[in-house]
């Protein structure tokens, strides 16, 4: 393989091409190193936006983006496509599905997915929202219910169709479950001729006592009052306790839905396990202040894979902490490559939006509070000034607009597996197990 | 299921909802008839751009639109998403895999798909492309070649990997040759650090004496010229003989490539044989004049499924044919409807277009023919039109715009099965077997 950097430079290699990974790669760019960012998907994906893949209002390819295309220019960093199997830490070893890296620093960013909190058999009935694959596949569910919906004579069965469950009331499930009552009452009903539109019903559990639990609670309960104003049915303080064919369990009470949408918990990346170092409950990996592993000072764990306590709190789960990581392990990096000492990882809390559908939305920047339509503007202008690098931020402008003036959405496509009903594609059709 | 119109006006069940189908229903709007449309998906293709899905320059959502979108505002029709799995004709029944729906007059537009002449399991290392699935795969095996290509030591494996053969030099084959050897020139290869772009290999095998069969002879000439400067080996007269995992054998020549595309032949939808009438060697229906099944004056055939002969000549399989013939059989059924005798099916040759690459085409209209630069802006102009109906229009025309302007493919994702060597994806890293 060519390289345009003596092979002497340190070798930095960076498994994850999220937002911690690929701004460590960028921060990385004029240090005296090589990169290597390792992903097992050609491409970065912008996640704050993947719930609108989901309920059909963009395109996968406007929210994602070929990795080695945002790095074409760099002139010290190489892509490759690979599946990373283990890490050995003594050997300074990745292991691939298909050969090996050796490095000289290890920035580990493979993120986080949601925790079925140990029944993994719910996601079969409840998948969540964490790739490209997952947005079509609910979105395939999603339009495929209004499809059986169409068709299904049994009141009872017609009232399953037209259920739809969320679970978890943090960002992604009020964003979810927002758009499931717009799609079915302004966008999709028009299409359908034999139910009401107006009997869509979207459930959204959450087990904590007010929706989007790290925000503050006034903002809490104005989000949960423009959700019931658009038709949720906000359920607080409501624990989930079985997951089948037929719907959800909360405790003795079953709620008949042929479609349950999982947005609750967080699992670290099982690579953080591989490392054989300290988690957190959650499976993050508990790093030094300055993000390096213990006992490892040469190994970073950035992102959602990275446990903080910062000011007693700890650092969340969000786009801005995992590019302010990313950032902050890679100058690091450079600094270990120059023989200077690290520094402290200090996250900066620029703010919180969430987004509940049109027009509609809560944010706070300090103790400055708002929500409404100013909040969603604010959502709007920051998300398309954050898709840079995105050559199709003029497109998802456009289609957004689009949207917003026409009340369609323009991605309603039903692919992959299709629709079979021979092969058990009416989870709702089976009788419900007590 | 609530209907509009009295249940005693005739029944209309259009199978199919491609050009033909919904052409038809379209025209039936005003007929004193009820229409329901059958499709196994819920969206309409337009299967002229399909090989820009194919080929990572649009998204699925941009070419494809929710059928009963289109039929919203068409008061006595009604869309069914459900599989057609056999006809009565006796019973005058359609048999769905979850139901049945009996009809007064049946439409059958199921189109057609690619012969693989007998050798059905070369669909395997050599998909064809008539559906957004299909293209999907065919991106992920095209961006995946290049990945492979990226980090393969063997020289002779990587100059597998470089090369893609396609199969067949209709209208497809050559617009997806030529897009090929655009993607891999000016588009990926910047992306990557370890192979010359100019080591990029296209042939494209065709049985007979030249590219476009159905074109004028001197626009089959130039087409050849046009994908030969781009740098595609065009091999005429070549019959493909076998294809596996190392690649695809003409005769006692062995091709060896990584990446086999299969755009040769033509069979009909299995709903024709299920009908039981005369079939031509295609498997396509063999229609009475009128576009009626002999000895079933209320069934009609129409689109690619369909097989008629004027003047000597048979009717190609194209949209505009499709679209024609679809407007025919509902007038038609209209005029049945109301007593009156149907009249026979004219095709009116409009013209070809094909595009080969970046401002490069072909066309004829009448006995005018143009190539090269006009050619293609002809092409551009008239598939922009006919996206009628389809919300993406605007969007398209930005992508392409930017596409031109930029030579970037932003639907550059690898989706679906993923990368993952271990599942074998890798069918030329084996070694030939003679």
């Amino acid at each position: 393989m060519t390289s345009r950097v003596p092979a002497k430079v340190p070798h930095v290699v960076i498994v994850g091409g999220g937002f911690a990974g690929l701004t460590a790669a960028r921060a990385l760019r004029r240090a005296p190193v090589r990169v290597t960012v390792v992903d097992r998907r050609n491409h970065h994906l912008f996640q704050p936006l993947l719930y609108q893949v989901a309920t059909a209002a963009l395109n996968p390819g406007d929210i994602a983006y070929p990795i080695r295309a945002v790095l074409r220019h760099q002139a010290n960093t190489r892509t490759i496509l690979a599946r990373v199997d283990g890490i050995d830490l003594a050997q300074r070893v990745v292991h691939l599905a298909d050969g090996e890296l050796s490095y000289d620093y290890l920035l580990l960013a493979t993120g986080a997915s949601h925790s079925y909190f140990g029944n993994d058999a719910w996601a079969n009935w409840a998948p969540g929202l964490k790739t490209i694959e997952d947005a079509l596949e609910i979105r395939r569910r999603v339009l495929s219910a209004f499809e059986a919906a169409e068709r299904q004579p049994d009141p009872e069965q017609l009232r399953a169709s037209l259920t739809f469950v969320v679970v978890g009331a943090g960002p992604t499930g009020v964003e979810l479950a927002g758009a499931l009552m717009e799609i079915g009452r302004l966008t999709v009903a028009k299409d359908f001729r034999s139910f009401d539109p107006r009997t869509l019903r979207v459930v959204l559990v959450e087990a904590a006592d007010r929706v989007l639990p790290p925000y503050h609670a006034t903002l809490s309960a104005k989000a949960k009052a423009q959700l019931e104003h658009l038709g949720v049915e906000v359920r607080l303080g409501a624990r989930v306790t079985r997951i089948d064919a037929t719907g959800v369990w909360l405790g003795e009470e079953h709620v008949f839905a042929r479609t349950v949408l999982w947005a609750a918990g967080v699992a670290g990346s099982p690579l953080g396990r591989a490392l054989g170092v300290p988690l957190d409950r959650a499976g993050r990996v508990s790093v030094q202040p300055d993000l390096s592993v213990p006992g490892h000072p040469n190994v970073f764990v950035v992102g959602d894979l990275m446990s903080v306590v910062q000011d007693g709190k700890p650092v969340p789960g969000v786009a801005p902490a995992a590019i302010q990581s990313g950032r902050a392990a890679a100058r690091n990096i450079a600094a270990l490559a120059a023989g200077r000492p690290t520094r402290p990882f200090r996250y900066f809390d620029k703010g919180s939006l969430a987004t509940i559908g049109r027009a509609k939305a809560v944010g706070q920047v300090g103790r400055l509070r708002f929500s409404g339509y100013f909040a969603w503007l604010v959502w709007w202008v920051i998300h398309i000034a954050y898709l840079i690098g995105f050559r199709n931020r003029l497109v998802v402008m456009i289609g957004w607009a689009w949207n917003y003036l026409s009340f369609g959405r323009g991605a309603r496509l039903i692919t992959g597996r299709g629709w079979d009903p021979a092969a058990g594609d009416e989870p709702a059709a089976r009788t419900p197990r007590p």
